[in-house]
Formats: structure tokens, sequence, C-alpha cells
């Protein structure tokens, strides 16, 4: 049993957005050796998430503006917290929310060596309270 | 390790539905010889979805009513794309949505040949733009 | 490879509540033995969730206040049943709506023994129909 395990930097550039990693997860499923397994990938941030969707600029944008109609920034929310990076108290419930709807996590089969999906399956992380350096994980089981 | 992945065809009827799949993964596991260990089962498409939830059918009716409540078709989208099957513009955007928030996997143990579930708990195929043939997946990992 | 599949059982006290259950699954996937694999954690209910974000009690509450307001309970659902507890035709579509989309799994890796998430993801079991005594799994997987 093949079991690696990587841990992937990224730095986000603004409050929100999706950014496509489909080619990293694939780029490390073909080195990992493993021809028949799992792939995992999986956010370590509470105010970020990692879904599976159509890979286009005009859905990207549909996502974050349908997430922030359902948790709005400016509700009444009980979480407030201090942020560090620009000094004062901060709003990120709705960012937590999004995470917790919109997913964390995603599981793949991997056969003869490369990742199994749709033709249209697109990994992507999201930030939802950016810009920040994230790390998400990809992790393989197989042999 | 024993590791199989199966590739099931589906043909949906609706625009929406949600089709009970409990049967053909409990079958695919009962099958594949695998004693102890984990199956996932995803789909291969983004608008549609996979979910488990009680099996009834004013469950399956509220699930696809509210999910629309959260994100009507006629909603002012970003996306939209050509439809080949009925040859006009379309809007299929809601159907994204639906799916990354319904969710588009899960995974169960497997213990003694038998899938590990609660006695409510059943699977389901979410078609959300259709009617499609659909491809899902069951992957069976374990010993 | 070693497989095991613990059944934790669970005494909610609230009609909803957000009870963290990190501890219990670090416990179990140290004394499992396994030094590299994978964590899968579910509920087995219907009504009932598990989901990963940040461990505050002021976001506890967010959650369960937010899901209420997309899913209200006197909403007009085609699904109301007969609840035991209470000798009385009851309306829970609104618990298992709140299922469906806040999730009801989570999987992580597991390396040198220990869990690997980041230092806020904390584990919650998600009552959202209770009190009632529950059960979720712990399955591990690795060698």
């Amino acid at each position: 049993m093949i079991i690696k395990l990587e841990r992937i930097k990224l730095q986000t550039r603004k409050t929100e957005e999706a950014i496509n990693i489909t080619a990293q997860v694939d780029g490390v499923v073909q080195k990992s050796g493993v021809k028949n397994g799992l792939v995992n990938v999986l956010t370590t941030h509470t105010s970020s998430g990692l879904l599976v969707t159509e890979g286009l600029p005009c859905l990207e944008e549909d996502i974050l503006t349908h997430l922030s109609r359902l948790f709005p920034e400016d509700e009444n929310y009980h979480h407030r917290r201090y942020l560090d990076y620009d000094g004062r108290l901060g709003f990120n419930a709705d960012a937590h929310l999004k995470s917790i709807i919109g997913g964390v996590s995603c599981a793949f089969p991997i056969e003869n060596g490369r990742i199994v999906r749709g033709s249209r399956q697109t990994i992507y992380f999201m930030e939802y309270d950016g810009p920040l350096e994230r790390t998400y994980l990809i992790q393989i089981l197989g042999e």
C-alpha cells in the first residue's frame, strides 16, 4: 500500500476567489506512483473551501455572488473577531458559513495512474476571507 | 488490498429528479468480495449531485423545491450556455449551484461484506439539469 | 492494511446543537495503531450532520441560526411525520435539509499516528432534530 501526503501552499489575492487547482492535483497523482487508489483533497482552513464544479469564469462569479446572497457580510452574526492582518475587528462568519455549505474536500478514484473524473469536473480552492497564504492537502492511497 | 471501480449509467427522465441508487450501491459492494473497507460513490457531472437522506418521496420533493427556492432558475446568473438537447441558449447555473451545496459524493464503511449505514440513510443520485444520460462511480477499497 | 470501525453513541440534549467531537476522533485515531492512512467520520442519521469549522460557541450559534434562516421550521414542507418521542405529528423536513447542505461526513489524513488538520479545524456532530440518542462512525484505514 502506498500512502502519500502533500501540503500545497497557495497565496490568494482577493477577499473572495475561486482558484482552479485541478492541474496541481493531477500532477501530484501522476507522480505519486499509485496506479489504483483514491485521492482526497482538502483545505486546512475554516474560512476557505474546496469544491468541484464546471471550470468557467462566469460560474466562478455566480458561486461567489450567490453564496454571498445566502450569507451576506453584514448580517447580524454572533461571531466577530480581531483580524491580525488589518488591525481591526473583523467579520468573517459569512466566510465560515460559505465554507460549510460549499464544502471543504473532494475525493476521486485513481485508475491506471490517473484521476477518474467527469470531463467538466474541475477542482476549486475557494477563498472566502483573503487575501491570505493558504495550505491545502492532497492525500493519495493505493497501490 | 482490493480496489474496484464501477461506472454506472443512468438515464434520467425529468429536468429535476431524485433517484434512489441504494440497492445498486449495496449490490456492487456485496459482489466486490471486499469484507472490510470503504465505498466511495460520486457523480461525474457538475449539474447533478449525490447525497444521503431519508428515502421518502415527500422529502425528495422538498429537497428539489427548496434548493430551487435558494437558487431560482430565473436569477440573473452570469453563466448561460447553449443546450444541445433543445437547440437554444439555456440557463443551468442554478443546477451547478444546487450540485455544489447539495454535494456530489458520499463514503461509507464496509464491514463483513456489507455497507454500514443508518437504517434511514438512502443514497440519491440528484438530477438538476435533465433529462440526460448520466454516469456515476462506485469505488471500493479494502480487503 | 489496518481497517478499524468504531460506533460512538452520543446523547444530544437540545432540539438543535453543535457538539465538538474532535477529541473523541483524535483519541480513536491515536489508539488505532495506524501510522499513516485516512480517517472517515460520519453520522448514521438523516436529521443530523457532521461538519468541520472553527471551534467557537458564537460560530456554533451562527450556524444553527442561519441554517434555520435558510430552512425555517414553518415552511410548507411536503414531509411531515409522527414523532414517537412527543406523541404528535411533527415536522422535521427542515432538519433533513440542514443535514444535506451542512454535510454528513468528513475525512482527514493520518500521518505519524496523528490526524492532519488545520489548527482551527474542529469536527462537529450537528443535532438538528433532538434530543435523541445518536450514533456516529469513525473509520480508520491505513498501516
